[in-house]
């Protein structure tokens, strides 16, 4: 799932998805006299539920997970086409299969969305999400579609379902292990500051990261086949407040090093290179992977990985005992200065 | 799926449903030199795709559906109360679940809703979620959460996954066979009638029906158990609608005789016996299950269906060679007169 900036102070967004988790749970156990057999008690079947990157159910270890795409705050119809909206929001929901190391089965597509624009824009959407599926050999599975009231932002969610035979979770990091991140970042986060700002439209290469993202399903899998991750996670939120998802998860301490990262080098040449590294550590949507492995696991590797995906493996940093995220060279009171502090708490 | 009125002509949501899948299913073919090795052929793992009330996938014959609710469209916040929204939006999908005699194991809750409301809201949407869930021995997996623009509606979007060991499909029908229907109609119907036109607040079994809808899980597999159904249905739509989907599905023609249809009581005492009909014919959201079934093999366990779940079970119809939907003393010209005709054209 991708987190959005609520307005709300520091790790509220997150709270708030803690508070409703405890309450469909105390909700759920107070129905225990509900129709069915006590042959069947509550939460058969549940390998793993919330707060990772998918759940997974059944014997099979089926990974599903789902993600919202919401005009006017994931994107604006002024900036990518029909079918790139839906691309996209097939993309944030592959992303979290890929998060799994799983082999995306298909999507659910639920559209929300005005009878003025449903006929031109509902197939476009649908063609853009066939078209992610299909990159990952998914299929469109079913989904539901709604009119909405006049002038409501269209809504999209995407559910994916997919096959996890060594699901890679968030938690397992060590004290000791290196952490490691796919590609560039920051420059989808690049694209959206150069559209809100009124710069007009960013040039055709951050365009793309934006608006053609690619779920790293492929390179997940290849580094979960080799069993070179200890812990993975996307990068939906940006790598500063995944970083600490993964610490949260692990336990541990994760020590993040922005003068080894990867930044976009169009966002660099659009927007500076101080800016840029800003985006990368804290603008999300890049849908890149960031895993920690054992010290000389990834090194063993990293040359094959390179080439087979044509797609840079960096080491960013390295994970200690403690708690939280630390980025070197940037106490927590500039960390708060730089407006970051509304990506959570990290607990 | 809950199919709502797009005012765009008879079949027009089913039309541009249709248009969708098959956009999405030519570009994902389109994408078929994607990232992964041909060792996995598109649509690997998928047992059912879309047409039915849920997709099947993997071996273990998981059920997956989804199920959108807009506020503004499916429910006013006028009407129920946050912990009933939830209630609601999760029943309509675990009703998908019933549909095809499916074990639910547990869903994902998407939420887009307004900074404002959602402190207050999102957790008691969360609990109705957590209890409908709880109800039939599921629990929450997982979801996301999105703020929406300012004034925009609240969307909820709620995918169920479950265990279909002896799926129930909409097709499978024979001539010869009869039409059966759970429970009461046009309740649910008939409580959103009241509160639109500015009656006040419907009574409360009425109310009932709308806020507190239960899914027929049980009764579902039940049925499969006992390997009495044919086909499979669950009302969302309403019975015309639904009856013509499982005529189309079992490439047959139903035959319905409003006069054995066992309408709500409370609809009749509010709205009178010839609106409470219509309503129970073409109002949706029941979530009551309609089933064919070889003559003779209800008959043998109707008593102790009743008995053990305390709910009705009437025969309602027969199958007959031939297509779409006929409705006993109704032509197709009176049928359109109604005002019917919006549900859709049984293609």
């Amino acid at each position: 799932m991708t987190t959005v900036d609520w307005g709300l102070g520091p790790g509220a967004e997150f709270d708030l998805i803690r508070e409703m988790l405890a309450a469909a749970t105390t909700a759920g156990r107070e129905e225990g006299d509900g129709p069915l057999d006590a042959a069947d008690p509550p939460g058969a079947g549940v390998q793993l539920g919330p707060g990772d990157d998918a759940a997974l159910v059944g014997d099979g270890r089926m990974a599903v997970s789902t993600d919202l795409s919401v005009e006017g705050v994931h994107f604006r119809s002024e900036w990518i086409t029909p079918r790139e909206v839906g691309y996209r929001a097939v993309t944030a929901a592959l992303s979290d299969m890929a998060a799994m190391a799983a082999r995306p089965i298909g999507g659910l597509l639920s559209l929300a969305i005005d009878r003025e624009r449903a006929p031109r824009w509902a197939p476009e959407i649908a063609a853009g999400a066939g078209a992610a599926l299909g990159r990952h050999r998914g299929v469109l599975l079913g989904g539901d579609l709604s009119r909405t009231p006049d002038e409501a932002p269209i809504v999209i969610d995407v559910t994916v379902v997919g096959e996890a035979d060594r699901p890679l979770r968030r938690s397992g990091s060590r004290p000791g292990d290196r952490l490691w991140v796919t590609g560039t970042l920051g420059g989808a986060a690049a694209a959206v500051e150069i559209w809100t700002s009124g710069q007009g439209d960013p040039a055709a290469p951050l365009r793309e990261r934006f608006s053609h993202p690619e779920a790293r399903v492929a390179e997940a899998r290849w580094l979960a086949e080799r069993d070179v991750a200890r812990a993975l996670i996307d990068l939906s939120d940006g790598l500063a407040a995944d970083a600490r998802h993964l610490a949260a998860a692990g336990g541990v301490r994760i020590l993040l090093d922005p003068k080894l990262l990867q930044v976009d080098p169009n966002a660099e040449a659009a927007l500076g290179a101080e800016r840029a590294l800003e985006l990368a550590l804290a603008g999300g949507e890049d849908y890149e992977l960031a895993f920690t492995a054992a010290p000389g696991a990834v090194e063993e590797v990293v040359a094959e990985f390179r080439e087979r995906f044509a797609l840079a493996l960096t080491r960013v940093g390295e994970v200690t005992s403690g708690a939280g995220l630390d980025i070197v060279g940037l106490g927590s009171a500039e960390w708060r200065a730089h407006g970051w502090n509304h990506f959570g708490d990290g607990r």
